[in-house]
């Protein structure tokens, strides 16, 4: 069944194309996760947070990512991570045009 | 530009199929939002949390929805809600297969 992994954490920048630029390598790699059906980088500049949404083709995989994730993070120095996991309602998604790919 | 709304907060359910009948009013009511894109309806019935991924055509859509959801949320007896709104990195998005609709 699909599942949501949510992540945020303070973050200093760089952001936009800089940060696309900056970053280019980690997002191929992650393309190639196991299970990964897409991620939506996240950032929030004026409130000096990023992220991601994650939609995993199965929960197993998401719980391998966040793990494993969550363990990169620190490793770069970033505190105060905030990881989520969850199910998807698939009747009321199906309702408000939520496809999963 | 894209913009990404993330809501959870506690709640009790009903859960999957049950929930679905449930709110299915609302949800249609939810798919009809100005600017909503898409909405991924998220639960955890294990930590006892849900709430949802909003996908909105724009920052403004977002915004107000995020005032008024919130708002409505607090009226149905939510508490702890958790929202918070996001731009998208559209470079780093599409290299890890995420399309916006």
């Amino acid at each position: 069944m699909a599942t949501i992994l949510q992540f945020d954490f303070p973050y200093p920048g760089p952001w936009g194309e800089e940060g696309a630029r900056a970053l280019k390598d980690l997002a191929e790699s992650i393309a190639a996760e196991p299970g990964l059906v897409w991620k939506v980088w996240t950032e929030n500049e004026a409130e000096g947070i990023a992220g991601g949404i994650y939609c995993f083709a199965d929960e197993p995989s998401a719980l391998a990512y966040r793990d494993m994730h969550s363990a990169r993070l620190a490793s770069f120095g970033v505190t105060d991570i905030r990881a989520k996991v969850f199910d998807v309602n698939e009747g009321l998604s199906a309702i408000t045009n939520f496809k999963i790919a």
